[in-house]
């Protein structure tokens, strides 16, 4: 047998928004323009920058349009943001961008907690996302948090996801991408999901956004290519991730870009970032952010680190 | 579409044999054979408990014969040990184990340089293992190691692989794993080659021996899942591993049992092995060879780990 899998995929960089948000510290704007600006050189396809949330809400985000008015525009590159409201919408616009993430949650209490809103208070806003980007070139994507496990309800009922899904595809977005926020999902669970879903609004896009929390991620994305997503979220240094988990998970976040593009190349799926630059990125960003090796890319784990370090052992 | 997978699973822990063999200090005799008797109360199938090498080339094990004679023997559990050769054959018989598992390479460059041996030189010492084993209630398995890649000779021809796996079949082992040794290959890699082997010599049974590392080994189960491999060997702590890696690797090992276990599990996936039973033995052994958290279950990344955090966080 051989795996169904696709030709290529659509690799959507997280770092400047998921993972500077998660620092403690505010990551100087000059730094993050010139960290962007290095992602979009490795080829990825798409990179989401920022977020337009009230600064107070992120203060680690705070300089969002300023990012997005000094970053290089390469024009293979969407460059997208995180509105989480209409008010953000208007801001992503004026900022220029290719795209936004409107985020949804599917948890009522996550919703509430998080965003101090109920789920169906977002869903309006992303109306609203959708009729303020009609007319623009901006395309819409709904990311759907806790897709599978809210921190607060535990597992979510497939169900819930999917009458979100419905409300968000009824909006009018163009795209849908499931978050596994908590990051214990597992293959079957993301089979299932997307099956369900793909079969129900076929002529929406799909992907999937990964975090590590139970070290499934690469399962994941393996398993969700097999039913037919072929869009990945990830993250250089794995940086991002979870909000609430255990202390000694604080290093596990989002699926590490640099291990994602090893795995998709190694199995000769195309991705548009290339992995040698990807791996100088990771390492870049590893060190100007004091992070340690988060990755296994970064540890040495990749056929040609390994090799060398037979060599050099021989020498 | 649902993915193709098996309704169980036999797990073989290595920690024993592959953990303690890499060790630098030698874990003393008490607490190999306490450590031994944790892991058989968890329901794992299978333990590979030692191996009978000579003590000179692996003194981390020296305490072979000792170490088997006093473990308390689990009447479900299988007691393996590797030997790599028909004097290790002789000790293990009599040392009264249920199972051995007998070592080959692929790489000539490795077989000699690791075990001053050339292959045809190793599947003679297969040919005089299984002789041995005839007649008795033991059963042979082959481990095939560097059965994708080398760390002195790089990828290994699929074909090499073939080649051995063909003679390890018709010297008579009853069954056949094959070793990701440097713990780099892919999903694709295993699923081509095990779909190659089981359709060529389909009345052997095929067992995957995972590293991990380049972070692959849980999308390379559920790959190999889905060729029809339904044994695993892992080990608790993922204890064990490459001989040659870059030293950031150096906690990288085989795939943590706790992980494979958690995965298996929330997957609906039947394994004899109790899941807070592996992850209680994992924390305890953690502590007492004094690891760190080397596992996702050790970091607390478990759907009743992250839930109780957050609970705490609320108090």
């Amino acid at each position: 047998m051989a795996l169904d899998l696709p030709e290529d995929v659509t690799l959507v960089e997280m770092l400047p928004r998921d993972g500077f948000q998660r620092l403690d510290e505010f990551v100087p704007t000059d730094e993050k323009v010139d960290i962007i600006d290095r992602l979009s050189s490795t080829g990825v396809d798409e990179i989401e920058i920022t977020s337009f949330t009230h600064p107070d809400a992120v203060p680690t985000l705070r300089d969002a349009d300023e990012v997005a008015a000094r970053i290089d525009r390469n024009p293979d590159t969407t460059y997208r943001a995180l509105v989480p409201n209409a008010v953000g919408m208007e801001r992503a616009l004026d900022a220029d961008v290719d795209k936004v993430n409107a985020l949804i949650t599917v948890s009522e209490s996550y919703s509430r907690k998080n965003q101090n809103m109920t789920v169906d208070d977002i869903l309006e806003e992303v109306d609203a996302i959708v009729d303020l980007a009609d007319g623009t070139d901006v395309t819409v994507e709904a990311g759907i948090g806790t897709s599978f496990y809210c921190p607060y309800e535990g597992r979510i009922d497939p169900a819930a996801t999917e009458r979100v899904v419905e409300r968000a595809v009824e909006a009018g977005v163009d795209e849908v991408t499931l978050a596994t926020t908590m990051g214990l999902a597992n293959p079957v669970q993301v089979t299932d999901l997307f099956s369900t879903i793909m079969e129900r609004w076929p002529d929406t896009t799909y992907g999937l956004h990964l975090h590590d929390t139970n070290g499934m991620s690469l399962a994941n994305t393996l398993a969700a290519m097999q039913a037919g997503v072929d869009r990945f979220d990830s993250s250089v240094c794995g940086l991002g991730g979870g909000v609430v988990l255990p202390e000694g998970m604080a290093g596990v976040g989002n699926t590490p870009t640099e291990d994602l593009v090893q795995m998709l190349t190694a199995m000769g799926i195309e991705t548009s970032a290339d992995p040698d630059r990807v791996e100088a990125v990771a390492h870049h960003v590893s060190e100007a952010l004091g992070l340690g090796a988060t990755s296994h890319v970064l540890m040495g784990g990749t056929v040609e680190r390994v090799l060398e370090t037979v060599e050099e052992a021989n020498d």
